[in-house]
């Protein structure tokens, strides 16, 4: 039997290359996170399937997760996502934990989709959640991280926008404007979730079904109002009553404080799990190349007490690494990447031994050095250390070995050097000192 | 419904005081596998059930897989090792690459065991492999790296010692000495596999059935000669007479001439996977406290050609994460390891927006900072900052915010400086230096 040398469907193979980019993005999440005092946590991959039924939302749990029993009967999902996994874990150590909690992850998630740019089965996200803080200073420092973060991939405030809302909002708007119940509402709030997806016309018809029959032309007029208003200001009087009004126009005035530039307001934007309680954003991204969500966050303050304890406020947020790349790339922010292998020992002759004894003494002093150990001839040896785009080459003969002195070539500009070994090292750790991306 | 806080079975939640060992011995394994001139890859968590079904033998597909039909009816697996899909990698791109590839991974994987001491249903592995070398060099590299890192984390050559044998030197003992044929030499391997597991009267029952029962007297003998031979040397001329024996003197004598010192010679060595074609090695922990293996690689030339291509020859190695920390916490090698946070704020009265300027002032230099935004009394911040074993904390007022001077306190030590922001700013980057793990 021949098998596939192709990935399961959905999912990728990350060669050399693109594992690169994959550390790139990491290494600014890694380094945003940790500025802010966010301290990393680790998560299992399965879930017991009822940690997502309650409140990821049907769409999530019914059509999205893998799930399975496993051999001993048990209802088995692998994560789709991490929110109700570091609710669980917060939960579970309620009472020794130091509050504010903030934690970070950079994990693996599986979902069920239909496979097109931006939306792959395997996918990798950042989460980042700040617990045990009730008041609007939270949704400020998890905005300012998701800010910061866009900041230092390079990205100017043009290039995105960060669009809040507020569940609060949203339902207060749903019951007291619109006139809807609960299932109503619910139905609506799917469907504005949608509204970008779908034509304007189709968005019409769906919107005038889940109204009472006798209320569908001034539910959709009322609809109207809402989706044209270009600003707070817009609003119709009836929603700017509601007091989650007054909490946004204190987040703006914050995040205005704290220069984020690009933060807009948006009653339209809805998030698709159920958990969310109060304040949600989206970063978009303002390309029209790409004119797609990032990523998004808010405050879920319910999950923590469904593990059967006191509420916890959370809020946090969560970009991918498929949609950050594509961001970059449609930017032409993803700098050049380098292996992370520095010097390629080219062995002339009979002399592996001696070259084996270099590259030993090479990696002693913290130099990546890949040895050659093939016997093949020189120009076979050079080849392979081009086309893997090692930034050095080190020739080692006979010769070098007894004088001790050995010839570097920068391959980028074919210059040689003749060095003994303490300035080989020097001379090559000079090299990463300017081209390393810094992670700490 | 309340749901419990438990991870799932087997699973293990990593607090960040968890996460910190993780990501310590995660440094390690990149540090050494980049030394060496290995790339880092990354590859999907789902595989094609089929990619395991042909070489990694019964066990692992059979009783330790997780594997389920997707939405699609296609039979999917969570990887329960890394070894096919790399191989499947390079089969893909088998004409692009430049050899020897030289690729290495960190990466979860799941199967379905009995959890245990140092056995989780969710394990973390390196996997090192180089592709494209048939010569006894490649696993020179591959054991030198491995012993490389074990010295990486302190451990000296007492700790540890590498056991290495020949699935060519086994199957030529099977079938030239014992006299079994394959089906037998099959069963043979995997009781041999299994010996120390078992009670020493119920491996002699298990060899007597293999053998044919006129046979099974004389079998026994010639085990109990193998079982025990001490070195080389003690092994009957029958077996002396293999070519695979004269291929491993080569190689302990150019382990020796590396520097390895921990390497043995032991003829019970077989490895569990059935794609292994001729040297192997375990690396076993000699404490009497954590008497096991702490994990293992060999040469599988056969395993890339599975994939429809011509062979291409592959040595590699897996370390895990639990058996790598449970060895660290046996030899007292596991070091104190501090959060990333730097420093916490405690704020003094209603100046919360001053310090977050602050703050952000510090994280623009690239100190981790984290900020009390609660509101609460200093005593309640300073226990928070102290719980989280934040190394220092900054006192933030109004009279700090006018004179610029600001109190930065080393929480180990209680000694208190009154610094301006730039000397703030080196006082703890110093810290940093000193206790920072290298990672490049």
């Amino acid at each position: 039997m021949q098998l596939s040398t192709q990935p399961y469907k959905g999912t990728q193979d990350y060669y050399p290359e693109d594992q690169r980019v994959q550390n790139y993005i990491f290494s600014k999440w890694h380094a945003v996170s940790r500025r802010f005092g966010y301290e990393e946590y680790g998560a299992p991959l399965l879930e017991p399937l009822e940690v997502y039924a309650a409140k990821s939302g049907q769409e999530i749990v019914n059509e999205q997760t893998y799930q399975f029993a496993d051999r001993g009967g048990r209802q088995v999902a692998i994560r789709p996502e991490m929110t109700p996994t570091v609710s669980r874990m917060v939960a579970g150590r309620r009472q020794e934990l130091a509050y504010p909690v903030r934690w970070y992850s950079i994990a693996n998630f599986i979902r069920y989709e239909r496979p097109q740019r931006g939306r792959e089965r395997e996918f990798w996200q950042l989460n980042a959640d700040i617990f045990g803080v009730p008041t609007i200073d939270a949704e400020v420092e998890i905005i300012c991280m998701a800010d910061a973060l866009m900041r230092s991939f390079g990205a100017t405030e043009k290039m995105y926008v960060i669009k809040i809302n507020s569940r609060k909002l949203v339902n207060y708007m749903m019951a007291e404007y619109l006139g809807l119940d609960l299932i109503q509402s619910q139905l609506m709030i799917k469907l504005f979730d949608r509204k970008d997806k779908i034509a304007p016309a189709e968005f019409r018809d769906q919107a005038a079904a889940i109204f009472d029959a006798d209320e569908a032309s001034a539910g959709l007029k009322k609809i109207g109002v809402i989706v044209g208003a270009k600003s707070m200001g817009d609003l119709p009087p009836e929603i700017l009553e509601s007091s989650a009004i007054k909490e946004i126009q204190v987040l703006f005035t914050l995040l205005r404080e704290h220069g984020v530039k690009s933060a807009t307001f948006d009653i339209s934007l809805m998030r698709g799990f159920d958990y969310y309680t109060d304040i949600v954003f989206e970063v978009f991204d303002t390309s029209p190349e790409n004119p797609r969500a990032l990523f998004g966050g808010g405050r879920y303050d319910g999950l923590v007490s469904l593990f059967g304890v006191e509420p916890i406020q959370a809020v946090g947020f969560a970009p991918g690494g498929t949609t950050t790349k594509d961001f970059l790339v449609t930017h032409g922010l993803l700098p050049n990447l380098n292996p992370s292998t520095e010097v390629y020992i080219v062995v002339l002759g009979d002399v592996l031994k001696g070259a084996q004894k270099l590259a030993s003494n090479l990696r002693d002093e913290g130099v990546n050095t890949e040895l050659d150990i093939t016997g093949r001839k020189p120009d076979r040896q050079i080849k392979t250390a081009i086309k893997k785009g090692v930034p050095y080459m080190l020739f080692v003969g006979q010769k070098e070995i007894d004088e001790e002195v050995f010839t570097l070539k920068e391959v980028a500009t074919s210059q040689e050097q003749h060095l003994p070994f303490s300035r080989l090292v020097s001379a090559i750790k000079d090299y990463r000192h300017k081209t390393k991306e810094v992670f700490d």
